[in-house]
C-alpha cells in the first residue's frame, strides 16, 4: 500500500480518429503530438487495427488508448441516417464524453455529424436552448476574436443569440485569456432601427444581459479586432467564416498573381492568418466540451484542437480564466 | 426650318451633387468626367451657387444644367425625417426621375436616405415586392459578379429573393454583358436540407422560375467567379459586402506588414480590386434607375457610376444586352 495520496488521472480528450480528410494517419500524428508536446492526455476512437498500425509508426502502441469503433462516417454523409451513425467512431466518442470516460471530445469530421452525435450523445447543459459553434478569428493586431455561432443552428430566436453572446464570453475567458471580454452584434449598421428583425430584438436582450455589449459591428470590423466575441446567428455566421477564408486566399492570389510578392512567403503569411490553426470550432452549450477541426487538419491542427478542448474542458465556461491563447502552432 | 430629322434628347442622368464625403467638389468633377470622358448626358441637382463655383472651376458652366435643392441629407441622418428629405437634393433628384425629366438618379448620399427617397419619389415597378441593391464584385478570373439584394431589404420573404435573382440578371445583362447569366443562392451548404428557412424556400422557387439556377454557393465562393449572379436577403448580402472589403483591406495589410511587398504596389492591387471603382450599386426594381455611389467616392468613381446608371437605364433589364463592363476605371 503506497504512502502518496491517490490522485484522480485527469480524463483524456476522446479524439475521432477518423475524421477527417487524413485520418487516421495525421489524427494519430496529432494525438501523439498533443501527448508529447503539450501534455495533453489523448484517448483515440476508431477502427482499431488500422489505429493500432499508424500509433507503431510513432512508437506510441500502450502509450495511447484506443477504443474500437466499426464504422467511420463519410465525410460527405452528412445527413447521415441515425442507424449508421449508432456504430461510428462520432458516435462512440461522443459516448464516452456523455458518461464521464472523456472529458472532451475532437473530431475533424463533418461539422453536420458531429454536432447531431453530440447532442445525442453528450445533451445540453441545462438552461442551454440551442448548442452554438465559437471559431477563433485572427486579427491584423496579432490577437483573435472568437464569432459565435459559426454555424450550428441557422435559425435562432432572439434569446438564443444572446445566450451565444454568454457562450462566447465563456470561450474568450478560457481560450482566449480575455478577462472582460466585449461582444459585439453583427449587423448592418450601429444605428437604432438598422439590421434584421434578429439583431433589433437581439441587442436589446443583449444590452440587458450580464455581458459587455458592445453594441452593433459590421462586416469590416470581423477581422479588426475591436470586439471580443462576435456574436450571429449560425446563418450568417457560416457564410462570414467561409467568406473571410475566401476572402484572404483571393487577396492574397490578387497579389501573386500582380507578381510583387513571392508565393513562398505568401503562403507564410496565410498560414499565420488561418482561422484553421487557432484550434477549430469549439461546438459550446453541451454537458461536456466539443472541438470540430476542419476537414482538411494536418497533425499539427489536430494537436491544437486537442490543446483547446482541453483547455475549455478544464474551466467552468462561464468562470474561467484562460491559460492559453489562439496564437497559431506553426 | 431645318431639313434634318428631330432626335428626341436622350434624358439625362441626374446627379447628386451634395452627396458623399466629398461633395460637390468632386462629384462636379464627375459629372464633368461623365459628360466629356464618357458621353453621358449629366444634369446636377445642389446648392445651385456652390455647383456653379465648381463647375467654373472646369470651364463647364452651362455645359452641364443644375437644378437647385435647398438642402443636403447629412451622411450620418440615415433615419432623417421626411421633413428633412423633402427639400433635399436627393428628394428633388428623384422627383426629377419620378416625372421622366432624367432616366436615372446617382447619388454618393446614405444608402437608407436613397433608398426611402427613391421609393418615395420614383416608385416601385409594376409588380416588383422590394427593391434590391446590387453591387458588381471583382473575381480573381478578372471578371465581376452582382451581388443581390447587397442591404435594401433586410428581411425579404422568399418570394421577394427569387425576385432578387430576377433582378440580378437584369444587370448582368446590362452592366456586365452576361448573355444567360447563371445564378447562385448563398447559402451554408449544398446538399438539400441545408441552409436556414429563407434559403431552403428560396431554393424552390429559384429552381421553378425563368433564372439559370446554379444552386447553392457559399461563403468561399463569394469573389471566385463562379456565377454570375449571387443572391441573398439584403441583411446577408450587406455583411458580406462589408466582410468582403475588410478582408481584402487586412489581408494586404497582412502582406504589407510582413515586409513581403511595396505599400505602394500593394495599394494599386487593392484599387484594382476594389468593388467602389466597380460602378457603385443600383439600386433595382423602381421605374427608374438608381445608383448609390460609395460616401467616399471621388471623381472617377462618381463618373463610372453615371456609366452604369447610363447602360441600365438605357435597356430593358430583362432583355438588353450589355454594352460595357465592369472593369475598373483607374
Amino acid at each position: 500500500m503506497s504512502a502518496e495520496p491517490t490522485v484522480p488521472p485527469v480524463p483524456p480528450v476522446v479524439l475521432d480518429a477518423m475524421g477527417g480528410d487524413h485520418g487516421p494517419a495525421e489524427t494519430v500524428a496529432g494525438a501523439v503530438a498533443a501527448r508529447r508536446a503539450y501534455q495533453v492526455p489523448v484517448t483515440l476512437v476508431g477502427d482499431e487495427p488500422r489505429v493500432l498500425d499508424e500509433l507503431r509508426r510513432h512508437g506510441a502502441v500502450g502509450e495511447i488508448p484506443v477504443v474500437h469503433a466499426h464504422d467511420a462516417v463519410p465525410m460527405a454523409e452528412r445527413g447521415a441516417a441515425a442507424a449508421t451513425l449508432a456504430t461510428s467512431s462520432l458516435a462512440v466518442g461522443c459516448e464516452l464524453v456523455g458518461r464521464g470516460a472523456g472529458r472532451a471530445f475532437v473530431s475533424a469530421g463533418s461539422t453536420g455529424a458531429v454536432v447531431s452525435c453530440a447532442v445525442r450523445g453528450i445533451g445540453r447543459r441545462s438552461g442551454v436552448l440551442r448548442p452554438a459553434l465559437a471559431v477563433a478569428l485572427p486579427s491584423l493586431a496579432g490577437g483573435a476574436s472568437v464569432l459565435v455561432d459559426a454555424g450550428a443552428t441557422a435559425d435562432p430566436s432572439p434569446a438564443m443569440v444572446a445566450q451565444f453572446a454568454l457562450l462566447g464570453v465563456g470561450y474568450a475567458r478560457a481560450v482566449l485569456g480575455r478577462t472582460d471580454p466585449a461582444v459585439g452584434l453583427l449587423s448592418i449598421g450601429s444605428e437604432p432601427g438598422k439590421g434584421n428583425r434578429l439583431t433589433r430584438e437581439a441587442a436589446v436582450l443583449l444590452a440587458a444581459s450580464p455581458v459587455r455589449f458592445h453594441g452593433a459591428i459590421e462586416g469590416h470590423d470581423v477581422l479588426a479586432g475591436i470586439v471580443d466575441v462576435i456574436v450571429t446567428d449560425g446563418f450568417t455566421g457560416n457564410v462570414v467564416l467561409k467568406n473571410v477564408e475566401g476572402c484572404v486566399r483571393t487577396a492574397l492570389a490578387m497579389v501573386a498573381r500582380a507578381g510583387i510578392a513571392s508565393p513562398e512567403r505568401l503562403a507564410e503569411v496565410a498560414r499565420r492568418y488561418d482561422p484553421e490553426t487557432h484550434g477549430g470550432a469549439a461546438l459550446l452549450g453541451l454537458r461536456g466540451t466539443v472541438v470540430v477541426a476542419h476537414g482538411s487538419s494536418r497533425a499539427a491542427t489536430i494537436a491544437r484542437a486537442c490543446v483547446v478542448a482541453g483547455a475549455l474542458a478544464g474551466h467552468d465556461p462561464r468562470a474561467g480564466t484562460g491559460t492559453i491563447t489562439a496564437e497559431p502552432v506553426s
